[in-house]
């Protein structure tokens, strides 16, 4: 400190990374690709747990825990899920270190390797349905609702904090059912339980859709995703919903005696957000001043500033301070009073703005004269005069208000940066020139996919779900088409 | 099911696997050692994260993320800790899989070699102290109170569940601190502050206590620990706090400069509690028909059941039960209808039993003509009738019961089983006859408590913060004495 940001127009991705380690969000650590979630931004992530969490038991799962090592094995069941996970992971080898006894060194003890390597987790699945074959014998078993919140590890050759690194914090949601309605009607539920959660907690608006075959998890039948834009017009995937049909199910032999009395695999789905909703969150509201947080994710909502010299005025703005403090935190209102004087206003300013608090209180003596009260917004970064008579309801409908209008301005931004194009060259353009989302017409195929992924490095984020059928034809083939899908290119 | 018990007096460590898989709290997994923990036990881990997260923000400190891998060589920083923590783990040397070109089999990739190994967690003091190190400049970065909840592996031999596994659960509080004392100070109130949850959570009374040089955490000056008496007669662990003193600012380079201008090593703590505390609430109160769980860590609290002939009774008493739920749980009380039509009463009956919930209501036909309903508590297994009208303030009233029955229960039965001698062979006899807590005094040499462990199985628990200084002659060797220690034989 003093903390300067790179701005966004000079270098948005430097701008990212300033960011996150200004705002005291995390940082990396001395294991590659790993990174340290600072207690600013652990709290945060406990906020977006605890909301998801809520919303998940609401709707009938519960929490387990199943086991960070997957013996190898395992994964070689299912044929393209293996293809998908388990080449870039961490292997355990060895149970055992010792001294070297010629160097002192410590050393991997060569006679305690483990007969079958241990994988550590990059998902569940494999260890999951092995589990689930012993608790699933018939239909009075099923539906299994079960959500597990883990770290995970996929070894990564290039990482950025929070939006890929080689271990990251996730939920993953793995359901069985009886039979494939229920199972998809259970996928889809979740795609929509996930958008709620972006667009009405972290004030995102997310496109939802199918994956096209090749951006499908591996082992699904059907990827269903949620899609943000970011500033800088690149997509970021904000959470996924795999229909598994019966492929875990028959990789791992778990079969049940349906309503009828017959032997039938069961249907599965996974899914999961991660800590790269945090890379979502700070890309999609901040500004060059630092975070900008929507109110119900800040850990700290509201903070007050005193503005004073000597104890005595600091005595008299305390105690008005003290009384907001409770009033504000009576109606759960998370309220910091800053009365440090190790540190000026106008620095706790500059680093209240970096940590995105929503409000921003300050009083100082003219305010105490005129019972008068200094209000700044952070996400217009406003600021008025208001009479300290109403400021307790003022100040809430204030953060209700910035919640809104964080995703009003976000929507407005995402709505001017979706483009329709049924000319390639214009495609290409768009792409090169502004970025954002284009709803084009594709012909269907991986080949033409690949060929457009190549040549623009925007790929097809999902075949949108609310978007409306109409016949095209293929931007770049110009076979026929019978609905727009939405590329970008994307984090 | 039917879920039989084996008893505890036929055999105490079976009953407990027995229950553990009954009661659908936890199972052993596909990877040796690892478990899975079930919903249900999983729910009753999430109540005591719970109240423990509380108990810490509360007292100052907040919650961070740091890597599940540890370099090789940061364990060796610290020399004692080392010994204790870096020999049986989990050892990552490679970081890719590939198909072997004869077989077809997946195997590990010789050239993807990780030019140090990393071990998996056992503990995180090193990773964290390395971090701390550009955190820590001055005394006005002093203190830093972080926890993290976080699993951890020990690569153990013998294992069971939730007692001892290879994976585990747990939060591990990590604390930099300018002077000796206030580190000290943290260490103790972090004692307290674990006896403070486990008698008036879980119910247990506590012994808090010292540990002897042996007993030590790797690498501290001093460890505190409380220690709970099973029904058995042993003991059990229920967590500890380290004094950690400079030790690990000195090996990882922790200096700041003091209110004084001058450098200084910054002094340290650590405590942690796990997934083990399941094992101890589940031994603490439980009986050969299940668990057995006080009302504040219950998943549920109350379930009610109703006994019906035909669908024209059970919507009568369905009426009634709804009410009654919808009453309880606005006065926060957790409640369970089932009016599952694939179980009869009498399997319900057993099964909340096993699983312990603390209050069970059934509704007959009877009750409906004489408004009165069956009321169970789960500690005694009482049963009476009551009047449906105060019903509601009854059950809340007989929660907060059960709640400090158990823990008086627990007492009396803990009291019961403290034992005072002086003479090593009634000491002997105790631990052969009976079991439980024996004070005696001891000359405090690791000589002397080893060749007594050697001979008794019974350790040194710890040297109780409670207990009286009183001169007196060690047991063992008839040295001078100043204080009566706490043996046991432990878990």
């Amino acid at each position: 400190m003093p903390k300067e940001l790179t701005t966004r127009a000079e270098d948005y991705a430097q701008w990212y990374n300033d960011l996150v380690i200004n705002a005291d969000l995390a940082e990396n650590s001395a294991v590659r690709g790993c990174m340290v979630i600072k207690p600013y931004g652990y709290a945060i992530w406990e906020k977006m747990q605890s909301a998801l969490d809520r919303m998940f038991k609401d709707t009938g799962h519960a929490n387990a825990y199943f086991p960070l090592f997957i013996p190898k094995s395992f994964f070689t069941r299912e044929a393209s899920h293996v293809e998908g996970f388990a080449k870039e992971c961490a292997v355990v080898t060895h149970y055992r270190l010792k001294n070297d006894e010629k160097t002192g060194e410590m050393v991997v003890d060569k006679t305690a390797r483990l007969e079958e390597e241990l994988i550590v987790r990059p998902t569940s699945e494999t260890i999951i349905w092995h589990t689930y074959k012993n608790w699933i014998q018939s239909y009075r078993d099923l539906p299994i609702l079960i959500n597990q919140w883990a770290n995970v590890v996929r070894w990564e050759m290039r990482t950025r904090l929070f939006l890929r690194t080689t271990e990251f914090l996730w939920q993953e949601g793995h359901t069985a059912h009886e039979t494939r309605a229920e199972a998809m009607e259970e996928t889809l539920k979740i795609i929509n339980l996930y958008a709620d959660f972006t667009e009405n907690w972290m004030g995102l608006p997310v496109i939802r859709g199918r994956k096209t075959e090749s951006e499908r998890f591996a082992g699904a039948l059907d990827t269903y995703a949620i899609e943000a834009l970011m500033q800088d017009g690149k997509a970021l995937q904000c959470g996924t919903s795999h229909f598994l049909g019966q492929n875990f199910a028959k990789a791992f032999d778990v079969q049940f005696t349906n309503k009828h009395g017959k032997l039938d695999w069961v249907w599965a789905t996974s899914w999961g957000v991660s800590t790269r909703l945090m890379g979502a969150l700070i890309m999609g509201h901040s500004d060059d001043n630092g975070l900008i947080l929507p109110p119900k994710l800040a850990p700290t909502q509201v903070v007050i500033i005193p503005i004073y010299k000597g104890n005595d005025e600091l005595d008299e703005i305390s105690k008005i301070a003290q009384h907001l403090k409770k009033k504000l935190e009576e109606d759960s209102v998370t309220v910091k009073y800053d009365d440090r004087d190790t540190h000026k206003p106008g620095w706790k300013f500059t680093e209240y703005e970096m940590k995105g608090v929503p409000v921003r209180l300050a009083l100082g003596p003219r305010d105490i004269k005129n019972k008068t009260i200094e209000v700044v917004r952070r996400d217009t970064l406003e600021k008025i005069s208001m009479p300290q008579e109403n400021i307790i309801e003022y100040v809430k409908k204030l953060l209700e208000d910035i919640q809104s209008n964080l995703f009003k301005k976000a929507l407005v931004f995402r709505n001017n940066n979706i483009f329709k194009t049924d000319n390639y060259q214009e495609f290409k353009d768009i792409l090169h020139e502004k970025g954002g989302f284009i709803l084009a017409h594709w012909d269907g195929s991986s080949e033409t996919e690949n060929l457009i992924k190549e040549e623009t490095k925007a790929t097809i984020r999902c075949i949108p779900m609310d978007e409306e059928q109409e016949k095209g034809k293929c931007i770049f083939s110009g076979k026929n088409s019978s609905q727009r899908v939405l590329f970008a290119k994307a984090y």
